[in-house]
């Protein structure tokens, strides 16, 4: 039986902040003490990740240190050999943000949202960093009335536009990746889906700087298909970076460990990121984002961080061993999956063709569809019994 | 005390189909008698409408009385003076659409789509709509693999394409409106949102030619608040026709009468059609999709259809009131809400000068926001008590 | 490997109603010809079933041929061996029941919904079914006013009173069996939840004859943990009977088959009607309640209805080899499961004797709690990687 | 205008954490310094409150000063008049609770929870308390194997029996209140719903002592109706406490203040809680657990605590005007709301007269209900356009 054991080939990257979340929550005070960044690193280099990622404050929360940790963390990224892929600014945690960073009412709060994102690109740039999260988790409202929404989208679209504008001007080797979110913390988050934000990003001065990092349980709190809305945002060429984690549904965030929750979603989502049969496969790293529940002590956590891993390598070799079985094939035909791929009008024909012609409307309607029949052996696939 | 009594001038819109309802749902049949959609436009009009709509399957669901049916219709319009604004192809009612219709992976089933959605474009131009609405209720799947959600996008991305083509080519005033849905009837919708369809129409040949539908109880089945979502329209330029109705949250698709579900949303969504204190105010139709529920005879049917208007007008004249209070206006002014308006970096500023500054972040991180005072005032207004 | 091919010993179910679903929603007609419930049972039988239920209008809707139709399957019971383990009666379609049955504000309707459900009774108890599901799908309301609960309980509690009062008079080996749902068709059902129906039992003149028959879709519609669900109805030793299908959490009712949906808790749930590693199993039918999609034809009908209990089966063996397997035992001992069994205070023990002991709070929020170890494994059970 | 402002006649009472909550939560720190419990309770009386209520943790987490700020709040409580309804004890913040309190694996775990209750229980009879309140929000699992929910239940039920009875041996005049909760912050709490609670409940020692404490946004968390669930809990004598707030269905716990969120459901809620026109009335303190939200400074928390009494007298009046409102009367005699009450089936009456009367289905079928209009009228009292 396969190892399952992830190598820095299979490109795994973890948020310091998330094997270094203390359990905070709105009903407690941590359930653990604090992890040093650098053992983090170390930590998961020895579990086979490729990469870290960190917000500012995870990792340089204090000035004074601030210099010193720096040299620690460049000196662990040189030993372990893991990069440093993604980089992101902590726009929520201060109260400073507590009504919103770039779209907060207030001008002040807004200026210093901007100042501490440029100061945090440039560290990005320096690490060698290619994609910069931008999460807004406190952009919104909870009511109607103090929020003024149009307002807001121009504020986010002009604090896009100047960040943009000056990865261009220092040259840096930098794109952006917005993370929707419906809901939480703040009642209705601003572009709260994987399709808000990409109508978003359409409205920008330059398109092609800023794409997303959707995360399985975002969408998953808003009843969506989360390989539905990969698949849309890897057809607008908007796949940037991607959040791997787990979630049961409508609910709080959960950030369960890649493969909990919603298993048999976490099968599609894999098969949507290795292409889903097509030529449309993500190739950037495989970013777990996610909590290890506040009850685990220090055990819990590694155990976790290592199985989103192990589960990520599991459920990938099973959906090539789906996309790879000929009586899935077979299946598939039947199903007429691939007739989809097929101009509903060809190059030679017209309109007024298509109108003419005889359509057998009872005899399609009665036509076997085999979506069961093809869904089983996926579901055969996911469960290990082929 | 305000009479709530509309008239054409409120532009009211409703579909036949809506008070045609006749109660069959998955778990019974037929409650309610047919209804004649000439008696039912006459009563419409009566009630203070100002125009109707239609599937072509409501109105001209069997070919032999085709023309007969059109012309009692249309001297019912002549005669009521009601308008067509919108018309819109049933495209998921017959089970040759069961798998889809624009993206069903049967090829004879999408080119037949196409040409019933060209012969009732037709109509649309011929009886004057401005309006054609696409809801794609059977174009997803329940399972991952039997559906290529690229290749789904593609062919759906083709068929606006080579409709746009067509109505530009016949020189028809009309635009596309697609209506996006998570989910119900099929387990996951393509477009699932407001946000989804945007994307997608930034994809097409002639973007400006497409904009949307979205529905009030569409979106909240995801959790989405409608207010921000048609606001994010709006503010693309997008919003080009609205379907008003009421809902519970995630749950089964209950199409109850405007202002019924969640009432406050419904406050906030008016305030959002007539511009949330701004210039972008929606111009179009206030068209109801709602379902009188099965449980209601005739009476009960009329009843539903009257107060989706009422209650429209209703809340209407209470977010006019609410914009217009002196005490709103200072509650706003201390939630600085007017502020977004402001630039972060003014024309002349640069992100050295912002950057070089001096951010008070306690002081901020302090301040009130005022929001729960607005929001309060804003609630005894919907309450009317002020 | 297991062949998966089930038996009658396995004591599958199906409800007449599922493969004979035609496929009608709010959306559209019937996609499929109906279906003969004689031929369906001799197909049942085929493929593995045990037993059949139905509700009396599946099978009798039309009195004139109603002796004909029982004569025709009593014979294809005999002939195949399959038991009638349950009867319901359809309390929900006919639109007389529009506004409830038993809780209808229309007396007139409580009075032939108790007569309906009384004549299905004798036929229940004539073809031997020992066990009474009452679904009450339209017992509820869409708004406040027009609906008093406490009287519509009172009702309920007395239709539920008169019924078992029946049922022990004739002598019958009936039991009832409560299936709670939480909306949909109604906006909101009376009794929406296990925990609801346990409660209003509890309230009955015997609340020995009425148990639960839950579903697994329509707790995961109200977010709720079906596995939870079931082991509290077996702890008050309440699971009469049990629906198995498959949902995709908070949204309209899919009624995918058993395995589809929510996987990992299906897992769970199978786990929890084995027993869950204790005593308290459940021996009842495993009853299928599912709705092959409308999108197949009759092929896709019987794949569906096969892949129930093919996933049953698949997923028994899973559950069994996890609760056999050494590792796990380590595992669950290392997470302490067992001492959940040990009295807080034991029968030697005194409130002040735990009360003076010296408590070591902080060792204790310091412990490794090992359920991420625990869970993995079960994970890895359920994707047979183990 | 009335003035709706509180008076302690109102008997309106807040938890000390409500207006105490600094706003922590999973992404980010305190936004607003520690209130002062007295200070709180001063404010509060002014306010108009009659009581307030506490966990042992917001009162007294310090044990040096433990005696010294009892008796600083005992002069509060003398010089203001309020009383101490209700408390609770903390068993979910600290980690030691990080997997649960009563039913933790632990059992050390479990007895420290259970002399942390008592103790308590000991105060709350010092100071007068009539309702002791249990909220387990740690007691649950965020997966299926590491919790036997039989043995939690065992365990559950062996807590609350030993501090029945230890009420009972010291003579106070306390009864215990469960709060159920869905989900959060753990995955799936036990006895998630009214209905399960309740259902628990009749499995204990003495079930007379052990009711309900539901709150709002818990039961909207699952998409249940609130005014439903406390309409079946007053219908079970088990409404023994409640607690006000808003919700925005499926999502985090938002903790709105009472009237925010589903303003429509809270009209309903109000009408339940005052009998909505039966003699089934709550009579006990009108308990608000809300969160003024993060972003609020501490004006805005006092506007929230203020506008949360201010609504409930709001629609307090608005439910009286609805039921005092002759159109309404004939309404409800429309849609035979009052018809309910009559049995159905007669003192006088046998069920074999019921199977033999002649039941007129297709005219019942053809009713009118009128549940429409009545709800319309309803909706414009919400509105106050009535």
């Amino acid at each position: 039986m396969t190892s399952y054991t992830p190598t820095p080939a299979d490109r795994f990257s973890f948020g310091l902040w998330t094997v270094g979340w203390q359990g905070v929550d709105v009903f407690g005070p941590a359930s653990r003490p604090p992890m040093d960044p650098v053992a983090a690193t170390e930590r998961l280099a020895e579990l086979g990740a490729a990469a870290v990622t960190f917000h500012d404050d995870d990792l340089v929360p204090d000035d004074r240190t601030r210099e010193e940790t720096l040299q620690r963390f460049a000196k662990a990224l040189a030993d372990t050999g893991l990069a440093v892929e993604m980089v992101t600014t902590n726009l929520f945690g201060d109260p400073v943000f507590k009504e919103g960073a770039f779209t907060a009412n207030s001008r002040a709060v807004r200026r210093y949202a901007l100042a501490k994102t440029l100061r945090n690109v440039d560290l990005a740039a320096e690490l060698g960093a290619e994609t910069f999260v931008l999460w807004g988790g406190r952009e919104g409202a909870e009511h109607g009335g103090g929020k003024n929404v149009a307002a807001a989208l121009d504020r986010y679209a002009e604090s896009l536009n100047l960040l943009c504008a000056y990865v261009k001007e220092q040259g840096y080797a930098i794109r952006f990746a917005l993370e929707p979110k419906p809901n939480e913390p703040r009642g209705d988050i601003l572009l709260p889906t994987i399709g808000h934000a990409i109508a978003f990003i359409g409205a920008l001065d330059d398109p092609s700087m800023v794409g997303l990092n959707p995360e399985v349980g975002h969408e998953e709190m808003a009843g969506l298909n989360f390989a539905h809305g990969i698949s849309q945002a890897l057809w607008h060429g908007k796949l940037f970076h991607v959040d791997l984690n787990g979630q049961h549904g409508p609910r709080f965030d959960q950030d369960l460990r890649f493969g909990a929750g919603h298993t048999r979603g976490a099968f599609w989502t894999v098969d949507a990121l290795e292409g889903a049969g097509t030529d449309r496969r993500y190739d950037g790293y495989l970013h777990f984002d996610f909590k290890p529940p506040r009850a685990e002590a220090e055990d819990g956590v590694w155990e976790s961080a290592r199985a989103c891993m192990r589960n990520y390598l599991i459920l990938r070799e099973k959906v090539r061993a789906f996309r790879a079985d000929p009586e899935v094939a077979a299946a598939a035909a039947a199903a007429a999956v691939a007739e989809l791929d097929q101009p509903t009008v060809g190059a030679e024909e017209s309109l007024a063709d298509l109108r003419a012609e005889d359509h057998d409307v009872a005899g399609l309607a009665a036509r076997s569809v085999g979506q069961e029949a093809l869904d089983q052996l996926a579901l055969e696939h996911l469960l290990g019994v082929r």
